[in-house]
C-alpha cells in the first residue's frame, strides 16, 4: 500500500515527511499535476461494473487501489507544463486525476471537497462557534450602517480579508489593520468587509492538528508593541515559538471542528488573551508547519508521515492484513 | 420561510418554476451573485456564539436563518458587474456570500459541494456502477498502448471529453465521435482521452430526478441514421421526447446514486439498446430540462417548485410548524 503525495518538486515541507515515510519503509510516490502528460501518465478502465487504475510517475507505476492515502500538500495546475498548455487541456487533465482518485477508498489529507468547504472564512467562524470554540465578535459586511453601528458597540476593530486570499495584480499581501476611530464606512458598500474586535493579545498560538495529534505552540507578543500590532506574520517580535499544553476544552472542540468538517489536518491560530483565553482566528487547512517545526521541535512531520502511513483501523475493518505495522 | 434562487436575469427556466412557487404563495428571492455590491448587498454578524445575516436584493430583505432552500441554477461569478470589478473582489464577494449560506439550515438543490463532486466523469463512472447502472466499458487513459489494447477488445469505440466542458479559445463544443478503425492513438499521450464502447442504441433517454421525483423521456433514434450518429445534442432526428416508465431496477439504481451523490436534482442521460437496455453515459446535476418539459409536458418546473418550498421532514424533525404546506 502506497502513500501518494501531490505536490511540487521543490516543495522542502513535503522532504520532511517523505525522510519519515522512507525510514519507516513506506512506499510513496511524490508527483505535480502539473507534470501530467510529461512524465506523469494516468490510465483507468471501467469495465464489467468495475474498476481498475494507474499512475506512473519517475517511471514507477502505482495501482490506484493500492493506494493507501493521499496527501494533497501543494499540486501544481495539472498538465501547468504539458508541451502545449491550455485551460482545456488543464480542466480535462484535473478531472481525469482527481475524478479517478475520489474513486479510490484511499484516505485523503485533505479530501478536496473538505478542504474547499473549509476554506471559507464565514463558515470557519460559524463552524468554530458551533463546536466551542470562543470567536471574537466578528461582522462581514456590504452595508454601510451595519458596519457603523457594529463600530459603535466595539471600538476596538480590526479589518481583514474575507477570503483569506491575496489580490494578484499587483500581488501584494493583505495584512490584518487596526480601524482607526471615527473611519468613516462608506465604502463598505463596494465589497464585503470583515470587521473583527480586537483581542488585546498578550501571545500568538498555533496549533496543528495531525488527526488526533494536537501540537500547539506559543509566541509571546512584544510587551514594548503597540496595539497597531495585529499581524503576527508582519509584527516584529524576538519571542521564539515554544511548545504549550493544550487546555482540555480547546482540545475537545478542536477535535469536534476536525471531525465535523472532515479534516486530517488543520493549522489553527489563535490569539491568547491577557486571561489566558484562546481566541480562534482561523484554521488553515493546508497551513505551513515547518518554521514551529524547526522552532519549537515538535514531531508534525513525523505525525504526518504516521497518519499517512496507517490504515484507519475502524473505517476499513475488510482490510485486516494492515495492522498500522507499515508494510514494505 | 423564504425560497433563494441564484441565478442570472435572463433565466427562463427559472421564470418557470417561479410562476409554480407564486401560485402557492411561497416567498421567493431572486438574485445573480454577479450583481453583489451594486444591488445585491448582504450582512452576517457572529456574536455571543451565534450567526445573524441577511440578504438584500431589489429592495428586499431576507433573513438567511429564514431561508427554506437555495436553488443554485445559473449564477454568475460573484461581483462581475460590480463597479469596479477584479478577481479579487470575486473572490472576496464568493466567500462572503456562499461562507455564510453553507452556515444555514437551509436545503440545497444542489450544494455546491456535491455539485462539484458530481462534476467529475470519471467519478459519475465509478459511482454509476456502484448503484447498480449499466455502464459501457469506458477506459480515461494517457497511455497510447492502453488506448490500443483496448480498441483491440473492444472495436466499435467513440470518443468524448473526460471534462463535458468545451474548449473555450476558440469556444466550441466537442461533440462524441465514432472512432475510426485503424486509429493511431499515439495523441493520447498529449491529453487524457476518454473512449467507450459504442453502445448501437435505438433510442436516447433522459431522465430528470428531483428529490424522490423521477421523470423520464425517450427519444426514438433515426432508423435510417448511421453508426456516425451517436451525440443526441447534434444527431438530426424528427422523433419526439415522449414520457416513458422507468424501470423498477434502474429507478432503484439512480435513487442510490442520488442519495449517495447527496444531490438533490440530476439529469441522467441513457443510451437504449436493441434490448431495452439503459446503459448510463452521465448524470449532469444542473442539466436543463426545459426542452423536455415543453416536449413532454412532464411537470418538471413543478417538482422543483414543490422541493424547493417544502421543508424536508424526516430531517429536521425540530420545526414542527412546517408541515409540507407553503407558508405565506
Amino acid at each position: 500500500m502506497t502513500v501518494l503525495i501531490l505536490t511540487s518538486e521543490d516543495d522542502v515541507t513535503a522532504d520532511m515527511v517523505v525522510v519519515h515515510l522512507n525510514t519507516a519503509g513506506v512506499p510513496v510516490v511524490r508527483l505535480d499535476p502539473a507534470d501530467l502528460t510529461s512524465g506523469v501518465a494516468l490510465s483507468g478502465e471501467y469495465v464489467h461494473g468495475a474498476f481498475s487504475g494507474h499512475l506512473s510517475a519517475a517511471g514507477r507505476l502505482v495501482s490506484l487501489d493500492g493506494l493507501r492515502s493521499v496527501w494533497v500538500r501543494r499540486p501544481g495546475s495539472a498538465a501547468a507544463r504539458a508541451a502545449a498548455p491550455s485551460a482545456w487541456l488543464t480542466e480535462e487533465s484535473a478531472q481525469a486525476l482527481y475524478g479517478m482518485l475520489r474513486g479510490t477508498p484511499a484516505r485523503w489529507m485533505n479530501h478536496p471537497d473538505a478542504a474547499r468547504r473549509a476554506r471559507h472564512k464565514p463558515w470557519q467562524l460559524r463552524h468554530a462557534q458551533y463546536s466551542g470554540l470562543p470567536v471574537p465578535a466578528t461582522l462581514i459586511t456590504t452595508f454601510p450602517q451595519a458596519a457603523r453601528e457594529f463600530a459603535e458597540r466595539y471600538p476596538d476593530l480590526v479589518v481583514k480579508p474575507v477570503s483569506g486570499a491575496h489580490p494578484q495584480d499587483p500581488p501584494r499581501a493583505v495584512p490584518t489593520s487596526r480601524v482607526a476611530p471615527g473611519t468613516d464606512f462608506a465604502a463598505v458598500a463596494y465589497g464585503p468587509t470583515l470587521l473583527q474586535r480586537r483581542i488585546a493579545k498578550q501571545a500568538d498560538v498555533r496549533l496543528t492538528a495531525v488527526g488526533e495529534c494536537l501540537l500547539a505552540a506559543r509566541k509571546a507578543a512584544d510587551p514594548d508593541a503597540g496595539p497597531e500590532s495585529v499581524d503576527v506574520r508582519f509584527a516584529p517580535s524576538d519571542a521564539p515559538w515554544q511548545p504549550v499544553q493544550v487546555p482540555p476544552r480547546v482540545a475537545e472542540a478542536v477535535h469536534t471542528y476536525l471531525r465535523e468538517a472532515e479534516l486530517a489536518y488543520g493549522a489553527f491560530d489563535f490569539a491568547e488573551d491577557s486571561d489566558g483565553t484562546w481566541w480562534f482566528l482561523e484554521c488553515n487547512q493546508s497551513g505551513q508547519f515547518g518554521f514551529v517545526e524547526v522552532e519549537t521541535g515538535q514531531p508534525i512531520a513525523r505525525s504526518i508521515a504516521r497518519w499517512l502511513g496507517s490504515p484507519a483501523p475502524d473505517e476499513r475493518p475488510e482490510r485486516g492484513a494492515e495492522t498500522g505495522t507499515p508494510l514494505p
